[in-house]
């Protein structure tokens, strides 16, 4: 055999006992897990969604449509099993790892729930940065630390999930600060802010670009200066998940601007990152468009926790199936493409 | 406890501790379960894929990319495990049973294939009907029968699926025939035909709409004269679902004209009806708007089998999960939507 694992994977679908192509995005997914995994037999028997919360300094302003304490609230609802995604992933075969990167509450220890706080929140981005260098580093390694213990319990694929109240403004932040996009484009209702808190949302992510001008040309400071702690983390779970050639599954808003922000750092990590879902966030369909990104599905979410992740995770186990163990048309007996329009 | 189910269940999932609508288009599945299966605790555990298989006479026509031989083939190869379909349901966990409701060959019994043969394959409808009545009730109640087996057994849901080849031919002019439609808005390439295929299915399907113009006023006149042992029996399998408040995923393009036909002798049936995919193949997508469908999956698949089915159905396990597994913003002591844009 020759040729990239991606043209011997392609061969090897092209066999398969049904016409060629008629598997649709099924195919390429297939192809692009062969080429991951460096094989002709990808598995996606196991995955991990990788939930990483922390509060935000930005919160103060009135940006969200609930108040601050609902993110220690989810993650205990994370812990005791009754959250979306906790029921999804239940269901769905997938397991669950929460991380506390930045509650600003006084949490006990929870199972399932790893302590990995770098801070009580990120600071208030309209005053300040996000986080220091420091800080941001010790985000990042959280998120690379999660990844390593995902791969090394074995899983085929990690999906990205996140609970922080004010979230959704980091997010727009970033993918303005990392595009250029106006705010208009980016900040949408979140969990459901009325006009007001719309438009509250907008001059507060409009400041924060004004305030950190001079700080937005890499996508570092760009992290450290509106990010969040949860964010930077998804980052650092991207980047060293494809290193270690796991599948990433990208879920909705906050999930999609950490990858940018994880694509900008490293470029190499494309192949790796599985778009899961169109989310009704206004601003995801432009993040989608600059990274390339054609999502799996589209069902007007817009929760975040890692659902779409764990929603998509399915389409790429059956992918991988496929190729691993469909038979081919000589192995089936099945006649060929043959005297085509012949009676 | 007043109100319908669907009421109720709309009511249950405000409650759950998510804001209001975000996981969009599963909260509309969840509450669509609770209705068919009249509880707030919907369960979608098992589900069965039920591949009818038929030859078709039409297929003498030279309508398809491949030989007649496949049908018998490919029923072979589900028995053995290497179709698409038979890999997708062992990889996500759902039942298959096969019908050979008209295979124009010998089979040895095989594993995980009924006899339910009405005749070797549907007569050559350019010429006459493609069944008789008697034969038209006889595919009908295969279809039924294979249904009840399933909800006996206690799945709950059933994924329409077929193989057959010369079946694009038939579904349609049979969507034609259903509803107005000309060939050329109906007929595609099917498993692949080139121009010159193409150009003869839609001649062949014109012929027929003409031949049979008489006989295409009622749905079960229409489904005798241009439809197909297996199409027929799909929607029997349809109906039957329907009436033992079975959720039925219907698949491509062959399943939606088999749907369309079952939906036109019983339009009771619409809420238990679960449109699975957007298949590529080019008639779809009228038949799709015709019955008000939007499929919760596009990926550009056409291959028929069920596989659309089997990869929907872990939405709606999730979207059961959801309804039936969440916590409550009360039961979970998280703050409810509150002091909206308060700091």
């Amino acid at each position: 055999m020759s040729g990239t694992w991606s043209e011997r994977a392609q061969e090897a679908m092209d066999r398969k006992v049904k016409p060629p192509g008629s598997l649709g995005r099924l195919e390429a997914l297939a192809i692009r897990l062969a080429a991951l995994q460096e094989t002709l037999e990808p598995r996606m028997d196991r995955a991990r969604i990788l939930i990483f919360a922390a509060d935000h300094g930005v919160a103060a302003e009135g940006v969200s449509a609930y108040p601050r304490e609902v993110t220690a609230q989810m993650v205990r609802t994370f812990a005791s099993g009754g959250a979306a995604i906790t029921v999804l992933a239940r269901t769905l075969g997938l397991e669950v790892e929460v991380m506390d990167v930045g509650v600003d509450a006084e949490l006990p220890e929870l199972p399932g729930v790893v302590d990995v706080r770098v801070r009580r929140g990120s600071r208030n981005f309209v005053q300040e940065p996000a986080m220091s260098p420091d800080e941001l580093e010790s985000a990042l390694e959280a998120g690379r630390a999660a990844a390593r213990r995902a791969a090394e319990a074995g899983v085929d694929a990690v999906g990205l999930g996140e609970m922080g109240i004010g979230n959704t403004t980091a997010a727009a932040a970033l993918i303005s600060a990392l595009t250029g996009a106006s705010p208009a484009e980016t900040v949408g209702r979140g969990t459901g802010v009325d006009d007001h808190g719309l438009a509250v949302k907008r001059s507060v992510v409009e400041a924060a670009l004004r305030l950190h001008a001079p700080h937005l040309s890499q996508p570092r400071t760009v992290l450290a200066a509106v990010g969040g702690l949860e964010i930077a983390a998804l980052a650092g779970a991207a980047l060293e998940a494809a290193r270690l050639r796991r599948a990433v599954l990208v879920d909705g808003f906050i999930s999609t601007a950490a990858a940018l922000a994880a694509v900008r750092l490293d470029p190499e990590i494309r192949p790796a990152l599985f778009y899961s879902h169109r989310s009704a966030e206004a601003g995801h369909g432009l993040a989608l468009t600059v990274l390339g990104a054609s999502p799996l599905l589209d069902l007007g979410m817009r929760l975040g926790e890692g659902t779409g992740s764990a929603l998509a995770f399915p389409l790429l186990k059956g992918a991988a199936a496929v190729l691993r163990e469909m038979a081919t048309f000589s192995q089936a007996g099945v006649s060929d493409k043959p005297g085509q329009g012949s009676p």
